[in-house]
């Protein structure tokens, strides 16, 4: 795996990425690393600094060329490749994320769903089939699944987590808020609601 | 507003916020800043120096005392009184919000849900009631509503971010993948799935 580059910095070059995609479709063809800089609140310097893992070269005065370092940072964040990806536990969270409109467009690529309960093993949700959890090594295999959603209930995190490691599955969105414990060549992304609710709440408070 | 604290800062903040609720659960009295840092993936450096905001002071050696950093931290972040909250566009993502289980540790009060669509409204999911967005300015000051989290259709986002603003929210949790224009007095904070996709794309390609 490509661990290189820091994850402070991944995160950084996630959200340069969104930026310029924004630019792209509001058809801006130039960009300065002070105006990246501002729409993503991090310094110029920074953008300059981080910019040279994507082997990006601006010009003085005129700065990147949009196109062309989207498609860059696209390349060095492995965005040009499909990701097959799962939804796990399809309870009211695992069925909301079918029809997340943001996934297709960046090659990501819903497959199917998994769910223990016999009352929706079989059904589709728009249109994603789910399966039985207990057929996810079958299904990792037969369309070669990347990447899983886990959206179960929080008491089954870390044994739905266990049964997604022992299929094969290498990238976990994690939606639950259960530290997950996993093999060290297995990567796990926490998606935490309420890490943005407590960053809001001291914005929120009276100046004191 | 306080913002005096960069935010990246309070993203770290925030990060060892959980580090703590969980040491604190797990019964664990003591933590130094090499094991906070270990946890909340930063140097110990860096705990160190961001410690100093919340005026904590460890005792080498032993480190800090894990209930009462935990309580610092949670008095910086305007985590010791009750925030009032709305979800703002009741369809799947908003009722599993319902279900989500770690907002109440936290002093944040879901109090009421709105919706424009005559199916949804005067209905209950859970506890939770639905009134008519157009009743929104009445039931922010009835109820003190203080945070909105918004769970509209992507394009009715900056739309309801409008409403919200001018009926008093002054923080936004926003679930879409909008960019949201709004007045300076006004955080919005988002939660962006797919950021934390891209990041695992970037872990998950092979070593090239």
């Amino acid at each position: 795996m490509p661990r290189k580059i820091p994850s402070v910095t991944i995160s950084r070059l996630v959200g340069y990425l969104r930026v310029l995609t924004g630019l792209e479709q509001s058809g801006v063809d130039y960009v300065t690393s002070e105006e990246l800089g501002a729409a993503a609140r991090v310094s110029a310097h920074q953008v300059r600094k981080d910019l040279v893992h994507a082997e990006a070269s601006g010009t003085r005065g005129r700065g990147y060329t949009v196109a062309i370092l989207r498609r860059e940072l696209s390349s060095l964040l492995g965005l040009t490749r499909d990701w097959n990806v799962a939804i796990v536990g399809m309870g009211r969270l695992g069925q909301a994320l079918v029809d997340y409109p943001y996934f297709q467009n960046y090659n990501f690529r819903l497959r199917c769903g998994f769910d223990n309960d016999p009352s929706k093993v079989g059904r589709s949700f728009g249109a994603l089939q789910v399966h039985d959890t207990s057929d996810l090594a079958k299904y990792v295999e037969e369309l070669g699944l990347d990447i899983a959603f886990l959206t179960v209930p929080v008491n089954h995190a870390q044994s739905a987590a266990d049964a997604l490691v022992n299929a094969g599955i290498r990238g976990i969105l994690n939606f639950t808020p259960t530290v997950l414990q996993v093999p060290q060549d297995v990567r796990v992304e926490p998606i935490d609601f309420v890490a943005g609710l407590k960053r809001l709440a001291y914005y929120l408070q009276p100046a004191g």
